[in-house]
């Protein structure tokens, strides 16, 4: 292939895309293939001669789609969409022309630095303290991160984890803090990290900063400050009390997936971290590794940032590009428009299970999410659960009844992750 | 943006790309830009109103461009090339548009089965032996890896990591993991993991799997064969006699990053992983996590594979689409045909190195690279190797004289990482 056909397949590919998105709801949610499906519908084996594209892109429809669960189909109440966008996929396609490895300044200083620049305007966007930011001074700053898994990181570490009771509303106090931190020390152990949350996964429930902060800071305990769910909502500032203890409590704000699941134009792939001024050296010294190939002549300049040196991995895209193109494309008050009717949507939804009295509602409604349960057994609610993820992802249908018709639905419910029936106490 | 708009932009960016790649030579090959140009040339935080794309296009040229260091323009030859394609970047194209998080099956049975079966198609190219594989029993398999620094792992998990002293050809032998093991086991230390490589990033050394397979093998150590730079190259039979000693006695082959930096069609964060049978169950035990926000009926039926248990992160893209345009589009004749090109390529360039009598060839020339010496102190050679990186990297001009034209010049070297002018015994 070369890149005058490129052009012509690019264009056919765009119009593909669109054609899916456009139609996307005409697809079922969750397909009907059993495990193992694939394999018996492709050869064994590459070929030995090249294919035409055309073959290929009638296998995607023949071989990929019907095993394709379409996260972005309106009916999709699984987990939290990821909410790409047509500016997200635009900047996807250049990062991939460009194809650079972004691991150090040198290896592609515009990769490096619009990184640096966007997460300055991200954290401004959702009112982070100064000291978070890099500014042209370069003393504090933010990297885009893989998505992990705090216990997983645990478990590799070696760190021993400790789960924080919660309250009735799910959200860690101090008093629970200071009862496992004298456990622990009783025990002989070291505490050394916290990971509170700001909108856990389950019930998007908001941990008190207030209370955890200074604790953490008299124990020095290092408080990092999950806000993969909660981070976006703040570039309203009606929604910024939600992170109240952040400035002078934390080490570390957020790690905030920050333009959210629920809300558009980034996906999973995509976590945000900010790390304080002073502590920065102290991360960037756990994972310094220079081997002498990647060594260059500026880099102990004071001047630049190696990202190579804030993350595991050696790679990483140029995916700064997708946060420019959203910010620019949306701007500030078209991406609080965005989050604003989500919640308005998410309280609406919330009226109509209030409404039916078989229901109650089982966590506080801050943000887009709604956690309701039938009034009775964990038992009846488990079968319930059962039944609306089996109809649902089966047919592609809702299944909550409440809701009139499918035109309804859609409309009200598309962006309710309200498959998060949540069994109270359980 | 909505669909329609999608469409007319998405068109222009695929001309854009197909020019940017057309004329990538034109373009200066390291950017003059000092540290901290980007940040003065675009506002200091995010527009309150959407923008343009045209605006937005126009600073792609203003703003990024003059800051990238392009690693496709063949007079790049720092590091390995990243080697992006065609068929590879539409088909990132439509990854990005499914959108899908293949965290588990469930989350999208065609992302984990098309990954599955792809790495088997991998599997069968380089003749890795059978039980490496799924097949249709699904007891082998393989995984797209993010790419991650052994170093780093052993930092992390607080593993004690050593080296072993290469041979004259900087390959690990027998002799030298004995001794290390002798060490290390009367220091009290308990050696439980080796790292071999075939195909070292400096030196494209091959160590010697005949001999510490079934060192590591007798004292319950599991090897690891990292073949990241290699892997690739045994698509042809020719070479796979470089990778003898994988059958008997490794746990695990290789981490290839098989269609590798250095050849075509995939970027560095795409780095492969086959584990063996037996071993599958202890790894996936070693990462599982399960909150009930991820569970699904199917997933103890042990039919399926959810790749989440096999990696770090949570998230992960549909990025076997990219393995399966590639393999198709070019079929196993044309990724043969192009590996044995920049083979014979290397071998010529390391003929005209020596009809230069400055200089001398200081490793085997095997696969792609070639490394060679001024004769004379290792302080000349360093002063030749930073006057390379730095008249290079300024003027996008080559700088080894004894090839006479800029036009055979680019014929001839465009695919050598000959910047890897290593500097031996240093």
């Amino acid at each position: 292939m070369d890149s005058s056909e490129f052009r012509k397949r690019g264009k056919d590919m765009v119009d593909y895309i669109a054609d899916y998105l456009e139609q996307i709801e005409s697809r079922q949610v969750f397909p009907d293939v059993e495990p193992g499906y694939l394999r018996p519908l492709i050869p064994d084996a590459a070929p030995e001669e090249g294919e035409t594209f055309q073959a290929i892109m009638q296998d995607v429809e023949r071989v990929i789609m019907p095993g394709v669960t379409h996260w972005h189909n309106p009916y999709f109440f699984a987990y939290f969409p990821t909410a790409n966008s047509f500016p997200a996929m635009l900047a996807d396609m250049l990062s991939g022309a460009v194809g650079c490895i972004g691991f150090s300044w040198a290896a592609s200083p515009a990769c490096t630095e619009l990184e640096t620049v966007m997460l300055d305007w991200l954290g401004k966007m959702i009112g982070l303290p100064e000291h978070f930011l890099a500014g042209s001074k370069g003393e504090g700053g933010g990297v885009i991160q893989a998505h992990s898994s705090v216990e997983r990181a645990g478990l590799i570490s070696g760190v021993k984890m400790k789960k924080i009771p919660s309250d009735e509303n799910y959200a860690a106090q101090g008093q629970a803090l200071k009862t496992a931190l004298e456990e622990d020390k009783a025990n002989g152990l070291i505490p050394v990290f916290l990971c509170a949350t700001l909108g856990t996964t389950a019930s998007c429930a908001f941990d008190n900063l207030m209370e955890l902060g200074p604790m953490c800071n008299a124990e020095n305990i290092w408080l990092h400050i999950d806000a993969a769910y909660a981070g976006s909502a703040f570039i309203c500032p009606e929604f910024r009390y939600l992170m109240k203890g952040v400035e002078p409590s934390a080490d570390q704000v957020p790690s905030s997936d920050s333009l959210s699941p629920e809300w558009p134009d980034e996906d999973l792939i995509c976590v945000l971290m900010w790390k304080q001024v002073k502590k920065r050296s102290d991360l960037i010294g756990a994972f310094k590794m220079d081997p002498v190939y990647l060594q260059y002549d500026q880099q102990e300049s004071g001047l630049i940032t190696d990202y190579r040196h804030w993350q595991i991995p050696l790679g990483r895209r140029f995916r700064s590009l997708k946060l420019w193109f959203v910010f620019r494309m949306y701007g500030i008050k078209g991406l609080q428009e965005h989050i604003r009717k989500h919640v308005s949507l998410a309280h609406e939804f919330m009226d109509y299970v209030k409404q039916d009295n078989r229901f109650e509602i089982c966590a506080p409604v801050i943000l887009g999410l709604v956690c309701f349960r039938l009034k009775g057994s964990n038992e009846l609610n488990k079968a319930l659960l059962h039944k609306i993820n089996n109809t649902h992802c089966r047919t592609g249908c809702g299944t909550f009844k409440c809701i009139e018709s499918k035109k309804q639905r859609n409309e009200k419910l598309s962006t309710f992750a309200w498959a998060f029936a949540i069994l109270k106490g359980v």
